[in-house]
């Protein structure tokens, strides 16, 4: 598997019916990321059986309380359960200064480094790369300053069939072919095609976050590609007019954003607590897009 | 009934085991007062159907999150639901700034008005003096400034016995009886004695919570009269040099606390996460003062 995507709640701003704020868990290859960090996420994470010392970086959407209430808290039982790895938070401007005046009431000082980025963006950009895969941030349209997420695992270098080299091959000639690029000679003539010395590997996949935000047609052409995406539905279409009035979306449209990316899949989420039932949100996505799903804490989607 | 205990949480700083960390839910006539609001006290709220916008007052003792990172949450919701009535919040300095900050990120303007009482009393002091009860607040000795609330529910002015009142008494002597004094002549000798004409009432009772504290045996004779005791016992009596590096107390320290005070129940409360049964703690506590009973979450005390 590439991607995991764990979620520990997915409510709107009032937690109700046992619904807890908006938090996700991401594991892509080794790696263990949270996004937003709602009140009660450390409880979510040792309900679900993570553990939080394992999590490297937190991405923050924005500073709406149901998105970051949790994260004084989870970073304070970081500490007292002796982590000694760096955290980074990536989150809007404002953060630090939250966290420092508790911090400094509390007398708290940390056992380990905590870096805290600040986002801006004001297009799509890679925020995190790394060899295997990266982070991309995005602005959002929200009552607030507010940001999107995208991670991407990579396609892999080809792995190459050994028998299958020429002899005597240069470490020169092996790295070309690991990138993707057949040989040629001086001429510019090609001696070895790559694909005939290597073997396939798992195209890149990708999983877009997309909460809070007002309907915004524009992100399907900017997130084009993405293989799984999470967009907020916070309401059905009946209150498309709230919706439009407090930035948020309505299932239909999320549904609509997902539809004209092209991804495989689509999870919603940042239900309103109007809705004890789900299932008209689900219902009314699926008109529009078949492959939309709830995020239901607790469940597990994966690419 | 005269007060009502509700516990909503009773962990220290880690929760763990399903337990949350500090909060209590306090019913004194028909007054809701809340005593620290530990992560996720809006969940536990809701869980044991309680209304957060019946609560007019909230006890904050000291700023370490465990026992108010859920305060920022519950204020927010009480906004969302429409809450329109005043809310005041008595905790010590730093509490206003840090709520001020994360409502200025956020861009939040709450629809009620909210007011924040610090506390700093050097001594036992009457912090709230209503007719028929009264909170003092009074300072812990913990690593950071931290106070404890007594809630006394004052005994009621007498009921008179209306056939056994002199004829035509006047209006000053009525007050003079509900009073609970006598009524005099002019010569200074007894013409009624008021416990020949009024009934009894139920005798003042009253709540002391304590909790963080390292041990203080001085407690006792300050909050002696008291009816039921709350007392952090962090740790068992094997971890004393623990308690004590930390300004904690062990569960034998809360017990001798109680019984010195001369209180009718102990509550014990604030427990480690090191421990996940909690037998051991009420068991100790029971060798020095047997009416001592685990603070678990969900569990109701009356008086």
């Amino acid at each position: 598997l590439s991607i995991e995507v764990h979620i520990l709640g997915s409510s709107s701003a009032t937690p109700v019916f046992d619904r807890h704020p908006t938090s996700q868990l991401i594991k892509i290859l080794h790696h263990q990321y949270l996004i937003d960090c709602g009140e009660g996420t450390q409880m979510q994470l040792s309900r679900y059986n993570h553990k939080p010392n394992k999590i490297s970086r937190i991405f923050i959407s924005h500073l709406h309380g149901d998105h970051f209430f949790g994260l004084i808290g989870l970073v304070s039982t970081m500490s007292l359960q002796g982590r000694k790895n760096p955290l980074t938070i990536y989150a809007p401007l404002g953060l630090k200064d939250i966290l420092s005046l508790q911090f400094k009431y509390s007398e708290t000082i940390l056992n380990f480094p905590l870096y805290i980025e600040v986002v801006d963006e004001a297009s799509l950009t890679t925020i995190l790369d790394k060899d295997d895969h990266q982070v991309e941030c995005f602005p959002l349209s929200h009552r607030i300053p507010c940001y999107g997420y995208r991670f991407t695992r990579k396609q892999a270098a080809p792995s190459l069939i050994k028998d299958r080299l020429p002899e005597n091959i240069s470490v020169q000639d092996i790295i070309q072919l690991k990138q993707g690029h057949n040989l040629v000679n001086d001429e510019g003539e090609v001696t070895v095609y790559c694909k005939d010395v290597t073997q396939p590997t798992q195209e890149a996949v990708s999983y877009a976050y997309c909460s809070d935000t007002i309907y915004t047609p524009s992100l399907s052409e900017l997130l084009k590609g993405t293989t799984l995406l999470y967009h907020e539905s916070t309401f059905t279409k009946e209150y498309e007019s709230r919706a439009q009035s407090t930035f948020h979306s309505t299932a239909e449209q999320a549904a609509l954003v997902a539809k004209n990316m092209g991804v495989k899949k689509l999870l919603l989420g940042h239900f309103s607590a109007r809705y004890k039932d789900l299932s008209p949100i689900q219902d009314e996505a699926r008109q529009i897009f078949p492959y939309s799903f709830l995020a239901i804490e607790g469940q597990k989607f994966c690419i």
